[in-house]
Formats: structure tokens, C-alpha cells, sequence
């Protein structure tokens, strides 16, 4: 059609199901790629293998289980994307990911190794003798998997480890990004809602638990409608993690199934995957009233946090949040209620780099999205630990967790 | 008190939690850790350093959130286990894990990095110069840790890598182990069974999959009582993964919200954690009367299955298993559905080495459990797989999980 045609042209409409758009767009994809490309080819790297199944998911949106078969990521310097994969993720890889070919191995171990059969592929493009990088000497599985470097199977080329390439990248989100972020903060502010609800005396951890996380999954469903992919996760969560009364005490307890009683501190944790992305709510809840000890590290716990909101602006190290925080413990006599740093990135995974931590120099900028949950442990009486996801702006942060952090707010039962 | 006393002596009872021995007892975890000592005393080495969190819980116990914070066990050839954590685990480790000694660091990165602690810890115990095993050369996290190796950090020690040590004593399970798996099997059933009393047509994925799951859990924990310890998971699971329709051909599927229709192919999925042991149980079903032709691959997925079962015997190498089926598979015109080999090892991980696969020589002996789970294909319509959990006995399998296998069984709505 010319531009002088009389017929009206209907303008392209997006689909219902791209009205929400909570997904990664092909063209933010794209650049991703792009991206590596061009850093490939500023290092004179001609191509480059990722096995790490958060990178392969970064450049390509391909979500899979990892398993004892290695699949990689081949991206050349001219931006193609080859997908190495074991023969059950072919059509699989093919259909959602961004990938200009797929190519498939039988099965691990197989006849032939898989990583001969990559070195096979590499050949094929005629990489065989050139400087390649990789994000690891080889792939690597806890479930049973046992192989070659690409050094070994590939000897001639000129091989450059580049673990860090896509982490560094990963390092500030996109408005794309953080939007995903904001909106799985939302469905998990929902689970957490209904936690706290049906967080009474005689409840058990798992029961509370699981019922906040199917309702809120549900209507996260319901609501989203076919816009919504999960790509990774299930849903919803809202849970304890176990941390229920003096259990509260250890910052990384695992879930049992404690049941709930009067005078219990509780410490929660509540999330939600969109498109892979998500974001991280934890709060201090009592099972009725607190104490006036509990009340004080309550207090102290809400103090410490606000010192580091206030620690955060871009241009800074990471290290001086943690360092306002660790004044903060030292001047109020917290060093030995003290278990842990300030915070961590996240976004794809739960805990990215950098990390707010005293060892870490990074410096804070725009559009870095971290947690911020400094806590405070007393054996015998519990744990004090809010967790708020923030993003960096321009001037400082913004909240994309929402959820009430006063005392009044987080009574129970 | 004599063995001349007259008062009657009370026998030692097992406390009610101790009634169903639902765990690894100490004399099991003690037994583990001696077999490493001693096969370090065999090699001549002084020590040994274990970052795989799967082998720290096989030799002590303690199951933890694996993160950027490098934690490790440190087992000496005369059998002392040190636990090396981040502070925020050291008072979960003392509690939960078979450690002599726990030695914390504060954080990660710290100001000192957790490896050159690490090699701090070794030197305290005189160590730095002498023959030391590692089951990888340094720490490995995806979330955004990183650090040395052990050779920068002590490099006057001489390091031997021995990554598949513990690997290769978890190929045999105990009787306690099996027993572990055969109650997580039961748990299974129970969600498996939940699931197929809710799969109608207009029913969503994730709906049927959470109330099953929800349900088997908390009829777990009831059933069980304290005597239950997850140690890893969140109690019984059923659901599809995305496995519904003309999706349940992708092997891998991962997890959307599907709404069930008349006509659908289901590839299922059930299991259960019991103190960090699994089981694994997948049923084909339909929702509704099966077509002819899923009929036909329904009973062709089922022989092949039973030609599976046939062929694991003690003594055989474990690539008969899958050589007997891909023979079944071309005698059949299947080569086109064909995706994966027949099945892996399981036990403290959803897969273990070994494999039935044409490529694993390993010899099957008793006390090996496997999934046994050869699976047919179809594009557009469907998958077909059964997965059952059998051990390895002296003269053939014992079946773990007993979920019914027949077609009508297995049709709901």
C-alpha cells in the first residue's frame, strides 16, 4: 500500500495478550545480544560459549530446567545465536527462545560426549583454530555430570575466560527490567498479605504458607491473564523459611513445620516470578503483642534499615551502606546480634552481585535494583529483619516494595 | 549402677519423635564420614575440602540455602569435620550438622575474602604444606560470587582434585536410605492421586497442581508428626509442567498456565521430600476417553517400560538398560519420538549419576535406585512417559513407587 492510497489503513493493533506486556520485547533481547557481539569483537573474540543458564536465558529468554545435559549458548562476533541442546529441549529451545539456529546432541553421555559434539559444532563454523571466550572451562552440573574442559576438546583455539561478561550487564535493569520487578513485588505484596492473615495462634508454618501462596498465585493469574509467563518459578510465594519464634534467630533457617503461638517473632519472605523476573518482601511480624525487648530491636531493626535507604545514592561504593549500617550496630552495642550484610542485587536470580557489603567497591548507579535488610539476631528471642526492594534513580531510590514497616502493621492474630 | 543391683533397670525407650526414624541416624552419618577418612588415609592425603553442598549434607547432615557465601566442610584423614561458614549459618550448622568444630567467617566478600580465611583455617591446622583434597578447585555460586581458587590461597599445599568421591559412595543407598525414599514415594502417591481427583476439563494447571500438593503436604506433616523432617523441600509435590496438550510432547516443559481440555494428554509429576531424600513418580493420563492413536502410543510407551523393567539386573552395565529399549524403539518405527534415555539415578538429588544410556558402562548393583521413565514423543499431540522409582536388589528391582500404570487407571474427568 502507497502512501497515497485512499483506503484508511488500520494502525497495527498490539494483540490482547501484548496489552500488559510483561515480557522482555524481541528488540531489548536483541540488543542484549548486540551488546556481547560488540564486545566480542572489541577483544578480537570471534565467538563465545555460555553454559550458564542465566546468561543463556538473558540473551535469548529461553527458560529450562538445567540438568546433567550441557547446553550452551554460541554467540558469534556477527551477533548469531546457535542453541547447542540436548535432543528433549530442541523444539522446546526452538519455541521460545530468541535463537537463529538449534542444534541438537542425541543424549547425555551418549555415544559421542555432548562436548566433542559441541567442539563438532564449532568446527563446523570454522571456529576450530580461532580466539574464543567462554564463560567457563567447561560445563559444570551437581547432578551427576562428568566431562571434558574445551580445552581438552578443542585444543586449537585460542580459548579466553569471560566468566563475569553477562553479570556485569546484568548489573543495571532496564525500565523493561524494573517494570517486571515492580510487578512482581506487587503479587508478592498480595501473598504476604494473606500470610499475615493467616498468621494466628495454632497455625503451622506450612499450612499458612502454602494457602497465601496458592490464593495469591490464583489471582495473579486470574488477573494477568495469558499476559502472563512465569518463565521460571510457579507463581507466587509468601512463607517462613521456618523462621517462626526463637528459630526466627537464624537468618537462613530452612522450612519445617513449626507451629504458631503467642509471642512468636516471625520473619517472612514473599516474591513472585514474572517472566523471570523477581523482586523481594520481608518483614518482622508478631503473634500478638510484642514484648517491650521485642519492641526495642523492632525499633533499633526499622532504624538500622532507614540508615541505609539513606546510605544510598548512585555514585557511591556499595561498601559505604554497609559501613553507615555497621556504625549504626557498633554505636546502639548490636555487634553481637550482627549476622550479615545490608543487602544484594537481584532480578533474574535472588541474589546478584554487587552486594551491599564492605568488601565491595562497586559503585552504586541508576538502575541497579537491590535488597535492603539489615537484621538483628537474639538467640532464644528471634529475628529483626525487614527486606525492601529498591531501585536506583538518579537522586537516590524507589521503593517497589511496598508493604507497611511499622510495628502497628505487623501485629498478628 | 552394677550389674549386681537389684532396682530393675528401665530399657532405653526411643522418644516418640524417634518412632518412625524418619532420618540418616548419627552411627549412618558417622559411618559416611569414616569411609572418606579413610580412603584419604589410603591416597596419603591429610584432609579434604568439600564446597558441594550435597556432599556436605551426605557426610554431616546439615542442609542449608547454598549462596554467594563460600561454605565448606573440611574432613581430616583421621576423620575431624569442620564446618567453615558465613557467620549468619554458624549457630544453623552447630545445631543441625555432624561438625566437631564450627569455625565462621563474617560475611561475604568481607574485608578479608572468605577463601583467604579459609586458607587461614587450614594453616591453624597445620595443613598449609601437606597433601590436601578438594572436590573443585574454588567455590562456585551463580549469585554473583567471586574468588580464588585454593591453589592461590595455599599454594604451598599439594592439591589433588577428587571431585566424584562422595559421588560414588552415593550410588549405593543404605537400607536407611531406600527406606527414606520408599516414604517419600508414598507422600507422592498420595499428591499423585490428589492430582488425577482434580484434573477436569476447564480445570487450570496450577490450580490442580497447588491444592494436590497443598493437600498431601499437609496431610504429611499431620500423619507423620514431629518425627517428619523435610531437611531440604517443602513437603509433597504433584503437578505438570506445563506438560498438558499438545505441550506435554516438549520433555522439559516448564511450568505456564494451562487450562485442561477434553481430549488433553497429561505427563505428570509427583514426589516428596523425607530428611533430604526424593522419589520420583510420572503418569500419562488423559483427560477423557483416549483417541485411537493415543491409545496406541499409550501401550507402546507402557511395553517399553516393562522392556526397561526386564532389563535392570545387578551385574549388567547400566547401558544395556537403554540399549534393550532404543532397540524396542527401532523395532517399533519409533526413532522420531525418540528424546531422552531411560532413566537416572535419584536419591538426595532429583538426578544422580548413573544413567541408563547407551554411553554409561557403570555396572548396576544392589542398592542403586533409579527412575525408569522411557517416553514417546508425539508433535502436535502429545507425550507419553511413566517414571517409576525402583531399587536395585540382588536379582532384579523392587518397585518403590506403585502408582497404577494401566490405561484405565488413568483417564479423569
Amino acid at each position: 500500500m502507497t502512501a497515497t492510497s485512499t483506503t484508511p489503513r488500520t494502525p497495527a493493533r498490539p494483540s490482547p495478550e501484548q496489552a500488559l506486556a510483561l515480557r522482555i520485547s524481541e528488540t531489548e533481547l536483541r540488543q542484549r545480544r548486540r551488546r556481547v557481539a560488540s564486545e566480542l569483537q572489541s577483544r578480537d573474540q570471534r565467538a563465545m560459549v555460555f553454559f550458564n543458564a542465566t546468561s543463556v536465558f538473558y540473551l535469548t529468554g529461553f527458560a529450562f530446567i538445567p540438568t546433567e545435559r550441557p547446553l550452551a549458548l554460541v554467540l558469534t562476533d556477527d551477533d548469531r545465536a546457535l542453541a547447542f541442546v540436548p535432543r528433549l529441549e530442541q523444539e522446546h529451545a526452538a519455541e521460545t527462545g530468541l535463537f537463529d539456529d538449534v542444534r541438537a546432541y542425541p543424549e547425555y553421555p551418549g555415544e559421542r560426549h555432548p562436548m566433542a559434539r559441541l567442539a563438532d559444532l564449532l568446527r563446523d563454523l570454522r571456529l576450530h583454530d580461532q580466539p574464543l571466550a567462554a564463560d567457563a572451562p567447561g560445563y559444570a552440573s551437581g547432578w551427576g555430570y562428568d566431562g571434558p574442559r574445551l580445552a581438552d576438546v578443542l585444543p586449537d583455539a585460542r580459548w579466553t575466560l569471560l566468566p563475569k561478561l553477562v553479570e556485569t550487564h546484568r548489573m543495571i535493569k532496564s525500565p523493561r527490567e524494573i517494570a517486571l520487578i515492580r510487578e512482581s513485588a506487587r503479587w508478592g505484596n498480595l501473598a504476604h498479605a494473606l500470610l499475615q492473615e493467616y498468621s494466628r495462634p495454632g497455625a503451622v508454618e506450612t499450612d499458612v504458607a502454602f494457602r497465601a501462596s496458592y490464593e495469591a498465585t490464583m489471582t495473579m493469574i486470574r488477573t494477568l491473564g495469558p499476559s502472563l509467563e512465569f518463565r521460571g518459578g510457579k507463581g507466587a510465594t509468601a512463607g517462613f523459611r521456618g523462621q517462626i519464634g526463637p528459630n526466627s534467630a537464624l537468618p537462613h533457617a530452612i522450612t519445617r513445620n513449626i507451629r504458631l503461638k503467642p509471642g512468636d517473632v516471625l520473619v517472612t519472605g514473599a516474591g513472585a516470578t514474572v517472566w523471570g523476573y523477581n523482586s523481594e518482601l520481608e518483614r518482622t511480624m508478631f503473634v500478638g503483642e510484642p514484648t517491650p525487648e521485642q519492641r526495642r530491636y523492632f525499633d533499633l531493626m526499622v532504624a538500622m534499615q532507614e540508615v541505609a535507604f539513606e546510605a544510598i545514592r548512585p555514585g557511591r561504593p556499595c561498601a559505604e551502606v554497609d559501613r553507615a549500617v555497621q556504625a549504626f550496630v557498633d554505636r546502639h552495642g548490636l555487634r553481637e546480634t550482627w549476622r550479615h550484610h545490608v543487602g544484594h542485587a537481584l532480578g533474574i536470580l535472588g541474589h546478584e552481585a554487587p552486594f551491599f557489603d564492605v568488601g565491595h567497591e562497586t559503585v552504586i548507579q541508576p538502575g541497579m535494583v537491590f535488597s535492603v535488610e539489615p537484621g538483628i539476631y537474639v538467640p532464644g528471642l528471634g529475628g529483626f529483619r525487614h527486606s525492601d526492594t529498591v531501585a536506583v534513580t538518579e537522586s537516590g531510590i524507589e521503593f517497589l516494595t511496598y508493604y507497611p514497616r511499622d510495628l502497628g502493621s505487623l501485629i498478628c492474630g
